[in-house]
Formats: structure tokens, sequence, C-alpha cells
């Protein structure tokens, strides 16, 4: 099937961006609860209509600085650096470089100004371009008998105990 | 911003068609129970690795069989024809008629045959086309403190009647 689909950008995130050298350092990552404000383009403001009553927000990230994806990342090396977890499939990751380089974030939102969503919790490059705004439906996004492989639980304890305690809520 | 990106399917779903004529019943849905396929194309099936692992999938699915969105859609008209709802804009909601037609679900993950995914929980016309596929995190699909506007609480109630009681956990 050689398909293509064609999307165009809705809005954009702004947010701070990391300091000068920080990006290229290891395990660099934003800070979760810096503000950020996703802008929707004029012309939709419409649609935004009521979506101010949601706690949370899904939001459909094309990641354009992703590198591009080769084959040796197909099977990625040990996550992150931690040699004792297994290699495992770029499905199975988080990682940017896929062959559709869409992202996913659930921030919470802290006010809606016209066409500005003040949120919490977007992992992404200032500028990213957005494709697509959900409220974020609690029967849909929320599994509650959802459960993680072992080896991201591995990773999740390594990061909880790099920071002192497992994530807040938000 | 005229800039648009160029996405192409990883993969497809298969799953039992409605009977005829269902389709165009008004809240005509999907049995969530019915067994479903994602299979993805062979040159991504190594990327596959170790994705069984998860209880659950996000799915990304580009919604090719979704009308146009035309400009008296931008805020809908009573929910679902509950003339005692409110109009809400069209990404408060999950109408897949949106400036970019990009669907989510999270199914339960019942086995992995090689490149196929076998799922239940998936709400999409047999031969969707599928952009992604992402193991399901806890950490960041997973909102524990999201909340839901009125409208949507009403709105989920009426299904509950109709259901006779809550959707069960998949």
């Amino acid at each position: 099937m050689t398909r293509t689909f064609s999307l165009t950008p809705i809005g954009v995130v702004h947010r701070p961006d990391m300091p000068d050298g920080a990006r290229s350092e290891p395990g660099a990552y934003f800070d979760p609860f810096a503000a950020s404000v996703i802008e929707i383009f004029p012309q939709w403001e419409a649609g935004l209509a009521r979506i101010e009553e949601f706690s949370h927000l899904v939001v459909v990230l094309f990641m354009d600085r992703a590198e591009p994806l080769t084959p040796d990342l197909l099977m990625t090396r040990p996550v992150e650096g931690r040699e004792d977890l297994p290699p495992v499939g770029l499905f199975a990751t988080r990682s940017p470089r896929r062959p559709n380089p869409i992202g996913l974030c659930y921030p919470q939102l802290l006010r809606r100004d016209g066409r500005h969503l003040h949120v919490v919790g977007i992992d992404a490059w200032p500028g990213t371009p957005v494709l697509d705004i959900k409220g974020y439906y609690l029967r849909d996004e929320q599994r509650r008998d959802a459960t993680a492989p072992d080896w991201l639980m591995a990773l999740w304890a390594g990061h909880d105990a790099a920071r002192g305690g497992p994530p807040p809520l938000r």
C-alpha cells in the first residue's frame, strides 16, 4: 500500500526552550511543570467552544524535528543506556524516530484564553506543529486495568530513584 | 502556516463489518467486544518486538472515510440529538470530521502473532489505515486526576441507561 495522507497544522506549541547545550545532554528532558501554551490558528477558534471544561487534553503533535528512522533502529539498543534491560522494538518505545513521527501528550489544561490553551505537561520542542486537539475522555484514554512490562517498570523505577520519588499527578 | 506533512500507513485494521444497513442507523456503533486484528506491514515487523508485553496499545488511525469538515460543524449540534445538552466545539467531541482526521484507540492486546496484533476495543471501519502503534504507557496515557465536563457525564449516563449499565473494563 503506497497511499499517503496529507496533514496540515492547526496550531503550534509555545514553551520555554532548554538552555543552550542542554538538548544534547544525556537524558535531557523538559521540566514537566513548565507552563506551555498551545496556540490554535484563528480559523479553528470556534471549534474550541467548551473545551475549557475538560481537566486534561489529548494533543496530537507532528514531531517535525525527529531524526529519520533508520533500519538499525527497528530494534532499539537497551533502553536509555540501561544495559540490564532488554532491547525492544521501536513500537514498544516512545522514541520520536518512528515511521510516522506522531507524538501524543495529555497535558493538564489550566485555562483557555480565546484560541490559546494554557497547559502543563507538554513534552515537545517549542514550535512543534499541532495536528489535533481532543478533550481527555475518561472512558477512552483511561484504561484502569492496564499493566506495563517488567522492563518498563524497571526503567520507571530508575527514573524515580534519580528524581527522588514518583512523578506527581498533573 | 501552510506546511503540510505526508504520512503513510504502516498497517491496516481488520474487523467484522456491520450488517448491511446498520451503519446508517442512529447510534450505530461497533460491538466493542468484537475481536479485531491490526495487521502491521512486513517491513515494520521487527519493530514490534516485546510489544506483546503490554496489556493495551495506543493505535493512531487515519479515518480515511470521515466526511469532510464543513464550517457549520465547528460548533456541533446538541450532542447526538440530546437537545438538553449544549452545543460544543468540534475539538471537545470525538467526531471523525476534524481538520486532520486522526483517530485514537486504546484496545486491549490479546496476543501477537508475528505482525498481527489481536485486540479488543477498536472503533473503526474495516480497512482503516494505521499510522502508528505504541504500547499503552500508564505514566503517559493515564491521567488519574482527570475529570469530564457535566455535558459529557450526562451523555455517558444516557449511554449507560440504554445499555443497562456502565461499560465493562476492557
